[in-house]
């Protein structure tokens, strides 16, 4: 923490700030400048609230030069972390998994159709949720347990892994129970109560960026799962709020490079939300994998005409089997590949 | 809804549009232009999710034309609704209730040091969390239960009503025992089972703005709410993300007059997050009242350069009280009035 | 400014960040911390261009502790600026000046009703685009030079000043010749040519904040006009950029103080655009007003039904006229007043 | 054009809308639907300014559902634009030209040695400002006509096609003299009088996207350049801005397949200035291949610690012509391919 003295201030007014954080226990460490004076906390780096420093007379401003987050830090571990959600469904590493599927479970045979499809095509997890985050209280919501045991027996039949999002505790109970891994919506990536029940459980979690999450604050929020016992967790740019009415969110790929230089933990990108309009997820799901993406997560629907939700962005089973084959040719020439089911 | 055709659309392209839009059983009523063609779906105006229509060939666009909420709505009830959460603390009449207190609950001493403050400066309802959603795991995380059993004392002395912030289902029932009003904070914005949580409940329900939420979204947010049958909510306007590193938040008034043509609801303002520094809360509190908030939530502190949390947007006592003598000035230049306590 | 090292640096890193600082001709001052090591320079707290730095082995970040402008920094002058355009119209002190009038000069008839009308009301200076910069090229552009002798012809018979807008250089030379204020708009606020140029002349200039630019680059802005040899500024809020369908943009009010504590200019503001909505313009009017705002441009036209731009966000005569005197209670519950016009 | 009415409209205000869109010149059609009558405005789907039906009583909204732009519209014109240079150097085909260099030209050797590396490493075209448009006053303001003859220097002797900034007419009429390709930058994408000057012109222009500006405003301020004559127009994504401070700039690659479906003109990407950190900027130009990018405008320096400007974001030398090789396979895996300058 530094703490930036007006021109004006007096040395009665620096004395006091070096006070202050004396009794903060630490130790203060006054650097005159030729216009004003700069006072250093010394004996620690790691965040301290100055709120009540900001407000001491002469104070212009506070600076903190330490990041807030700890064990989600690359500073705190240099290796990248790998999250593993089943045999063969790693993230993290040197190949890159892809995990397609509706928007929502809405039927037996919808799931199956879709799941069937996918894996053809080359994914190897599945996505559909059973519990939806709608804006409008009247929206289809989800199909619930029932669509958790669709998504099992999509599993058992195809093999893929599946991921599926909660929206609150209970929520989270069952997920894990059919599920291999829990996803955290956009809409509760601060939902502070959410995030520590699971991370007091052991199945992997994928969080979702929020609507107008910083980078940092998607990392405090992922500390609080680790800081509760589970680092199984894999981080998900998905767009984020834009002015620009063109598209319905702006997609940050800035965001890979600079989530994989401050934390170990694998990144993936959602470009089906990131672009909101099915033509442009086949050049962004490509820009995502050369920009260096852990993974994939992309909407298809066996006939996105009739979907539920989401059927704008959604992809036709064809378009995605065209997409994996470039996705494959964009990984290889970064030296990196598309994930592959181990043969069962 | 409508349709919008591209300029080279085909009449068969047309006739599909049309007979998608039966199927959905309304009446499509296409509408020839010199370039291009619309197509109107006539016997409904509510939302209609037209995303499958979208994809089909030859479609530009998909307009929606009417509001997708409903009992919050100024179409669906035109009086403004009158939430009242203790006897003489009524929102959305003449009269303009000040709520104001510290950001936490942090012992008995600052806190009823805090309310007798704010009451005698003229302040009808107390504030102070004792849930605390922070960014930071490591951060200060409130009181707990132990918080609420102090704010009540708080009131039992001062007569102020309490509002304060629940975060999760369990809070939602502990804040409604202690407590005359919940408060959703930003973050839990669309946090649905929470919604749905004090939607069930009889208490009312103060519903902060997201960081990025749109008046749309709010809305939205606080249909969850009365759809489940608690139409005693107050909205709160509290400043959003922004690109300008000079504010913390851009705390935008345009959302009051917004909210009061679209909705029957009252609307209220926070000018300590909506500015994030303290020597802007006053200026901006009484922009908020010459705008025509209908409430306010104000942080005061005994004691600012120690406070466990937002220390420094936090008002000296002495500046509180200096704001209400001009916030009376200014409510009466617009017709209004600072509510005041009943006598005891 | 200040040297962030990683956790990881080495003392040769270090060595070599004091070296590059000593060749910049600053003195470097290292401050070890628990677990990282920061770099001060001292001898200098202007700006300084540390971007090679920033490049270095073992270099985490740069922190600026001082700011990049001079001559409007409060710092620089502490008193207000006044700008006085025509005798009895001044901005930075007590009195508040009013500018209203039409968005674009249309016509000799429009120009004296709508000029006769906002005197009637209370404005003391007349606005009307002649000059206007419109998002398509096949939008109305403007009367020029003809529009500029209307203006002249209005300030004549009713002895308001004249605020007009200038694109260019030559447009520049015009409005000096006919208006007593140049408008700079906010498609202009980074049209250094165009800054430079008005720097050089003797006439006020406004200058209306860019539709994303923050504080620090309004200000910015304002430096290179006053490094020309003018310091006759006004600056103008006038919305900003917004992810909200809800408003044409976000009018932001923080900025009238923030502007306010860092620098001596005047700062008005222009709630026709930051609303866009004629609604809206009555309660954000006054929200500007009790916000400390030093003056208000307001669109209003005799017939906004049939205005050939910006109908839909001016006022009706009528509504001015109310709106000025609510406007004069707000101003004198801080004990500030509405500016009036000298007798003539 | 469409008009939609509020619930509670009478016929009378249906009627009086009908009779504003007839005195317009227009047809009007009303649709009634089960709660509320939309009236659409047929015979025209450009443009029509509908303010003042906006303001009439019982309108609740207008919906504009063309598009305004015209020339740079797909639909005017469906091929793509190619845009030509110099020869060998085209952009909108296949052939993906580089444009590479140093942020401003400081001297003779610091130019020359740019050129020979970057060509060397596979550029096509040489970039470097001589007026360069700071923020602040007192920053570096370029070589100008110096530098445009060294810039000139550089393409004799390396064959590299010349890209550099013109900041007003004077500029641009000397930069049409000396390169070969007129760059706008962002701060001008909206200062419609040098537009509309090099619109007069007949030498190719690069208009790069504003701060903030939509993809709609972007191709607005092209149409400006086309309506004057000039349809060699190549527009450029360099990222917008961000209330997330961990980049300097949000690079929206979204933009890229959004413009190429509205508009026939080629759009390429500056990923420099779309990070802002040299790190980020080799997978961002990966992605901006992928994702479609028509060429890319990249900041490479001989010495960036030693660079007056921009040194934090230019790539070393070594950097580069890695990065050339992997945007080579990049590409390849799309069927496109890096353009090579023609054997002279």
């Amino acid at each position: 923490m530094l703490v930036v003295m007006h021109a004006t201030a007096t040395s009665a007014d620096i004395e006091r700030v070096c006070t202050a954080i004396s009794d903060m226990g630490y130790q203060p460490l006054p650097m005159p400048g030729a216009q004003r004076t700069t006072v250093g906390l010394v004996g620690n780096d790691r965040r301290v609230d100055g709120s009540h420093i900001e407000a001491l007379p002469g104070v212009a401003e506070i600076i903190y030069v330490s990041s807030p987050f700890k064990q989600v830090s690359r500073e705190w571990r240099s290796d990248n972390t790998l999250v593993t959600i089943a045999p063969g469904v790693t993230f993290g590493g040197t190949d890159v998994p892809v995990i397609a599927g509706p928007c929502s479970v809405e039927s037996e045979k919808q799931i199956l159709e879709a799941a069937r499809m996918v894996r053809d095509a080359g994914a190897v997890a599945l996505r559909g949720g059973a519990f939806k985050p709608r804006s409008s209280p009247y929206s289809f919501q989800g199909l619930g347990k029932e669509g958790l045991a669709l998504l099992r027996r999509a599993k058992e039949e195809t093999g893929l892994a599946i991921v599926t999002e909660a929206m609150d505790d209970e929520g989270a109970q069952l997920v894990a129970e059919y599920a291999d891994c829990i996803q955290i919506g956009a809409r509760n990536m601060q939902n502070y109560s959410l995030l520590k029940t699971v991370g007091k459980m052991r199945t992997p979690v994928m969080l979702k960026r929020g609507m107008a999450a910083t980078v940092q604050e998607l990392l405090l929020s992922a500390e609080y799962i680790l800081s509760e016992g589970n680092d199984q967790v894999i981080l998900c740019e998905r767009g984020v709020r834009t002015w620009d009415p063109s598209s319905r969110n702006m997609f940050d790929l800035n965001a890979i490079p600079a989530v994989q230089k401050l934390s170990h933990l694998p990144i993936i990108a959602d470009p089906s939300h990131g672009t909101g309009v099915r033509d442009r997820v086949p050049p962004m799901a490509r820009a995502a994998i050369a920009a260096g993406a852990d993974g994939l997560l992309i909407e298809v629907h066996p006939d996105p005409n009739r979907a539920l939700s989401d059927g704008a962005q959604s992809l036709f089973p064809q378009q995605f089997s065209d997409l994996m084959r470039e996705l494959g040719s964009i990984a290889g020439a970064i030296g990196r590949r598309i994930s592959a089911l181990p043969a069962r």
